[in-house]
């Protein structure tokens, strides 16, 4: 049992899978982690942000085991455990939590202060998150946790919804923070700019949550073509046609009562001309645009400190040219950072076990092996509308 | 256009269909209503509450026009009103407000402190509510219209989907009421006490609004089979097995997250002999039992500060013999009063309109003349599985 | 260092100082608690619930070791103890609490479901709080440190208003509770029942969130005399004056916008005649009566499940008389249970350590040495207006 | 009673106390308005938001009347006024609503749909805020009176505070918007951006709310030594020390809980040589870096849609550099807009009735007659620390 493979990034534009170590019951710092657990890993996916690092955007190290979307059994307990054993089937939240802070006390998550000396928040296998081992492996740690696990109650019942339970490590929390921030409630109209996967989870989420009718707008026309096919009205950004015309055309008016940016810095412009280069304020300003008065803007997709890859000096330093006062105007407020997966898992469960939301079909989950996931990364970065979720030992072959 | 026929209570058990003055522009005081407006009544709907009175459990005076469910067309528009024009298709929150008052300020409306001088809340055609004139009539006077009223967007749309859009000027928002004040979200169990009109008002609303799964309880087969048929749970009180054992095999656990009493205080006992006499605790005390720690209940049912007709001296004060340690113990909360229907209508009636609630179908809506009503008070007082909507001028036969 | 005292409750009546086992890491199932603490316990509070007990209202065991209100210094670590040291001088919530379940990771840690088998809640030192050894001794144990423990920032500072800070453990979090659950927030109208410590705490914490006015009731002279000379309005319901004509002498009009139950089950009548006979649903009832329409009502008072020592069937079952259609009738909401403590220290302790509020003077804190306790519960138990703070190391001598 | 004076905008840095003529009750449409009163002004501010215009930074045209912060005593009542009576003392929220949109419905007061053509949101004596005559003048029309107007509950009682009182138009429940959206609360630490009038409102209100601490920053020494002497802590901005640094001297760490922007567009940078130019996002950017993680920035300080007098074509557009990573990675939310004065502003009297505000002493009110006001606003715009006050009927001579 002391074999261990990962995917890991070697250079931009390249992930290899490799041989890796067994984990351990220890922390980054190289302290001893009782509270922690070993897992098998069951199922772990390939997130957008992942590919942040692996388009060489960032300051992300060769050797760099990545994953942060995980599903695993309990195969090794720490000492410290006190709720979990052997054989249970659990979900990982990606944020690495302490539960002993003061952000953890309050369930903010994804900005707890321990697990990462450098700034607030950790996170598996990602750049600047504290240095924990990434997940997209056969075995991987997860430390404190009883505070970070969510246990699914039925094994069985668990692996026959793996496919759907494997979006509760990130992007259904994700989606659903957006919309929960934006605001979304029985009866509101929404519209989600983006539609991968987090988009298509906010806008299953705005249905959940009770949305009359949800938009999902995007420049790829086959993830709006899988959008429309799952359920949402689409807008499509490569036309002409300004996002607020487009609206109307839906809603009868140019103007939504919620909005949810998942898409975040690598925003490309609008329009035929627009839409082949990168514009980060693109998204931000047109929500501001189309939300209506006294509206709020959630604001899951990721916005960075640094972006060396950045076209200009001042996106480089992070500062974007924001229409602040056109938001000021319109009383909006604006919801920003890491999700606190913790705060929404157990309930997107329950939703999941009674069927109350089919996520798999609406991300449109694909599973592949452990040895595909660099194919894998190829293609999702190519834009096709698909959820890859890598399972390492061949566990959910159907 | 000066004739107009109501619906009027004359003694214990025994309503009318009688002609009854034209509405006029004048509140009850006396004083003209200049904010008002006449609406000619497209339907009207028989509640639940209407029966306390006809009953004979309240001092409702005979003479009393009844109905506080009202939707209508606008007919004759008062000189102070600013937003609303002949023709408009309205729906009507059967609380009078004034739009005014420090309550309405804070969307308090169903304990607005101007429309009634016995205490706070008005209602139309209610005993001890402020003495507006019913609505169960061919024509019917809205005080403070501006404020009060819903104008549906477009007419056409809104005679097609009316036997929805009725349920919004009460037991729709009253369920939704009960929902929210008990804190339902995505993937919260539910239990809902009363499978009557509000209750099932209250179960289509937790699923509106994500809950995972939603039990409805009675001791009404019949309303429990059509519960079922629109796609809830149910368990049966007139059964032996316990509420919490009956909850238990549908959910694994003899609990839920959050529950919500639609019955009030003519609630019944529980179990075969329990279920023929009154025991006006007994909900209140059943749902301390089965919501778990830290939960909520939201009380839409209603309660009463007199009940000349209880069987018990403490309960013709209004006092109940509630288990108020077990609650504490719990951490419990509680959430009482009349529903403020502005709060929610204007989202529920986006629902509708997108399709996300289909409450005409869940209720079980009977569309019927004027002229019938009497007979719906009797049908409905029978326990049927059915919301009657009395239709004064024809206007929705299909 | 192994030896210790405590205080232990005998029989009815009667607490006695007698030497118990030095704490181990051990939890109360016998299961190694490397999770835990040992603190020299540098100042621990008699509370009121405390006497519950000792009055032998409870079923509460010979040789009990009491004390729930706690403030220590670390003097022992478990080995799985992440972020505290020996020396560190910290604040123990009344609440003993896992970190890891489900109501824990929402900060209801007055239901922990992990630590007391027998149902939701754990405390130290208290009958069917889970078996947790009391306090009120030299030396105590604390589980899950390093979530349940508060640290203070700096020692010395901590030392200096160690009168202050001894209240965070229970006292002052519960009348803050009582506070924030009733929706007092600036310039509200507060009326607080009860003088004793827990009412004037909710009555500091009124005015710290920033009440306009508040009023504090009971029938004990010498508390309300108290009451007064540190600020607050009063009313003495030991005069044949209702409190609704006591509050409108004050405020002009009879009702106040919040209250909070700062009694519980033991309440007495109100008058000349009343209050001298137990009536558990007094409180409530004139809370429901003097509280305005759409006002919220804390319950941080005791209520129980069964109290055997009641005086008429129905409340030793815990059941009691409510005028629940008054409440019904106003849309009150009311919200019960123990603290979560947690919630609020860390805010609370800012408060004093900035000078915000003078807890200590407030409750009147009297300092009493281990030896002193008996006589300081006889006393407490007579109804002076003061707190009684245990010092057993001799360290908070001024 | 026919005659009238007022504050007249006659070109960039100039105004004049012009004849103007007697209010009428009617909209700006022209049509008839039964809803409105017409007061006499018993006083009316100068305040910091009537200096854009003044500046020439607006499109504001010559002849406009200024005034939106207004007192007044009801003369003449509209027909359709049901609450208020000739000789009622009112306070005037700036914010023009109409009580009958959905907006007004939800309390967004600050952005009704009704009293504006051109976009949400009226005030009086505002440039494109819906043509409202302004009321720095001796009478003054406020329509939809019922809805807008705070009656004062005693006419005596409120002429012996009215200094205190005038401020409910408008700064004081603007810095306390600021300071809830900001999430003050017991035991709070805060920052300030700005130490004229709304931003020393915004400091006692987090002060009412119970912060632990509250400190001001500025670039102008004579605003920051009378922040000190009402009690604050403050931090000097055209120093070279970092704010950062500063609130690390007063708090022991160099970030606060929340912060307030109670400067806006008009913004100036930092240090010795960037405070004599405007950098319009210098405040947006620094409260982000000392805002702890998850905090919450209020921005009640005006931010502009277009600003034709901006030193950079961006900034002209309303275009800001934000550095938006950096809240990003902090978990900020941002909360914007005109505040809803309505929400707050009953409250906020009680507190001033009640004495737990000192809100004139603590913004410097200083009386002027009208015919002062033009002096008034030249040494306001000089940056003196003082709130100036308009007493056009010699009403509030000491």
């Amino acid at each position: 049992m002391s074999g261990n493979r990962g995917v890991v990034y070697v250079a931009p534009g390249k992930v290899e899978v490799q041989s890796i170590a067994f984990p351990e019951l220890v922390e980054p710092s190289g302290r001893k982690a009782n509270h922690g657990v070993v897992l098998r890993v069951v199922s772990t996916n390939i997130c957008g942000s992942d590919q942040h690092m692996v388009r060489g955007r960032t300051t992300a190290p060769a050797g760099l085991v990545l994953g942060h979307e995980i599903t695993g059994e309990v195969v090794e307990v720490g000492s410290d455990v006190t709720t979990l054993q052997t054989g249970d089937i659990v979900s990982v939240p990606f944020n690495v939590a302490c539960g002993r802070c003061p952000m953890c006390k309050e369930m903010n998550t994804g900005v707890c202060l321990s697990v990462n000396l450098a700034r607030p928040g950790g996170a598996y296998g990602y750049v600047d998150m504290g240095g924990w081992i990434g997940g997209q492996a056969e075995y991987v740690m997860v430390p404190y946790a009883d505070f970070n696990l969510l246990k699914f109650p039925d094994r069985e019942q668990a692996m026959e919804k793996i496919r759907d339970l494997t979006c509760l490590s990130d992007i259904l929390p994700t989606g659903y923070h957006g919309a929960v921030t934006a605001g979304v409630r029985p009866g509101s109209t929404v519209y989600v700019a983006g539609a991968g996967p987090v988009g298509l989870a906010a806008a299953a989420s705005a249905r959940l949550l009770g949305a009359a009718v949800t938009i999902v707008g995007d420049v790829n026309k086959v993830r709006l073509a899988h959008a429309r096919k799952v359920g949402f009205h689409t807008v499509d950004l490569s036309e002409d046609a300004s996002l607020a015309d487009q609206i109307a055309a839906i809603l009868g008016e140019p103007q939504v009562d919620c909005a949810i940016d998942c898409v975040g810095f690598e925003a490309r412009g609008h329009g035929h001309s627009g839409s082949h280069q990168e514009a980060p304020a693109t998204v931000l300003n047109s929500l501001m645009e189309v939300t209506r008065a006294a509206g709020k803007i959630g604001i899951p997709g990721l916005y960075v400190t640094e972006d060396p890859g950045a076209t200009d000096a001042a996106a480089q330093r992070g500062s974007l040219s924001v229409r602040f006062g056109l938001g000021w105007a319109k009383s909006h407020s604006f919801f920003t950072g890491q999700t606190p997966v913790m705060k929404y898992n157990r309930n997107l469960m329950q939703a999941i076990l009674w069927d109350r939301i089919k996520i798999a079909d609406i991300v449109n989950v694909q599973v592949i092996t452990l040895d595909e996931a660099p194919q894998g990364y190829l293609q999702f970065d190519s834009g096709v509308p698909k959820k890859f979720v890598i399972d390492p030992h061949g566990l959910l072959a159907s």
